[in-house]
């Protein structure tokens, strides 16, 4: 056992809330769970047990992998999964991330995707590891809710998705979001934390602006795909 | 110089958007700039020098306190500044953020709150410290155009502010996000990261909550205080 490396074919869901998302909601991909020594014997414990054992999922008692894949302290269990190929599909709406850089953000981000009913995940490279163990932990599991496509650029998705309503989100869009009423299926679009989108996405679909005050220069990135996304889909739920 | 503590009269501004920050909008507060001498003379350098003239602020030039308080590779300049007491006003709206616990996640409500406009924030403690650094890099600067006032219980706060909308944000809530008209002045009301607010908040004001699909248990809490922030303050953007 190693370190976790973005070339690896498996990845791990760190800690005992995500590794029981992992089983319940991709229990197909989920290959061991590692249980270390000081994890204490209790409900959580047989819920745990009893349900590797349905799936016939191995569990590893041994404190090694903890050592190596966890800086958490109070991490005495890791669900380990094969990292897996559910691509987007036509109909539904996407998220589309556009060479997001950060792992915490992204995760945060497929967490309110999946609470706002947008379980599409379209991710332009280069971008950050959507499988890294950083980014399932701030995906406080949503992840495994996700359907995730990755292209190496917007031109390539395009081709196999363009009939859809595209949504660039930008500081030199015209279109508010508060006046916005989306048509479906959508695409919403989100560039760089540093940089944004390119000017080239004016020219894509309708351009999108979530209007603030000059006090800052912009939103941070979740938080503006997060209210995007609220304002989306608010008449859902 | 040592370390960062939360008892210290002065914290500081990490980096040269953050000082810039510092020196336009609470100058009245900075007291010191340290450069570093990796950092390069040109515009941004020139800029800076005349505005700490300008506003009387010493520089320094030593290496010794990016050691001390910087983890950061490429932070050359650092911008202390007094901690300021600069309370609420009565007449305005209010973020209220009970016993918030993590930096960066108040750095970041504090961005949003100052990107739409609401520009008072309250703490009930125990809290995070308003004053980290991280606090203050995650708030991107948003901070030194916050008045902040501090209260050891809710029921200390309405005693003095209390004249007011209340909106505690809670899971349990009925009225939707969605579906609110906020009344001014108002206060809109957060609870800590893993606890969220104390039942007894249902009885305070209009409960909110912002809906969401049940793959998730929650919304990350700076998500759900920028949407709170942006429903509510849409009108005027």
């Amino acid at each position: 056992m190693k370190r976790y490396r973005r070339e690896d074919e498996v990845s791990y869901a760190l800690g005992i809330t995500l590794t029981f998302e992992l089983l319940k909601f991709s229990p197909e991909y989920a290959t061991k769970v590692y249980i270390h020594s000081q994890m204490q014997r209790g409900e959580s414990f047989d819920k745990l047990s009893s349900l590797c054992k349905e799936l016939k999922i191995p569990m590893e008692f041994s404190d090694k992998p903890f050592n190596i894949l966890s800086q958490k302290e109070n991490c005495f269990c890791i669900g380990e999964f094969k990292k897996f190929d559910r691509p987007v599909s036509k109909g539904a709406n996407h998220v589309v991330l556009h060479n997001p850089s950060n792992a915490g953000n992204m995760g945060t981000i497929m967490r309110s995707a999946a609470g706002f009913g947008i379980t599409d995940l379209v991710i332009i490279t280069p971008a950050v590891d959507h499988f890294d163990p950083k980014t399932v932990r701030a995906s406080m599991g949503a992840l495994f809710h996700l359907n995730i496509s990755v292209f190496s650029s917007f031109e390539e998705y395009k081709e196999q998705y363009g009939n859809r309503e595209m949504y660039p989100f930008m500081l030199k869009a015209k279109k508010k979001l508060s006046e916005l009423k989306v048509k479906k299926p959508y695409s919403l679009i989100f560039g760089n934390e540093a940089t944004g989108l390119p000017d080239s996405f004016l020219n894509e679909g309708t351009s999108v602006i979530i209007s603030h005050s000059n006090r800052i220069d912009s939103l941070n990135l979740p938080i503006a795909a997060s209210i995007a996304l609220y304002e989306a889909t608010k008449e859902d739920f």
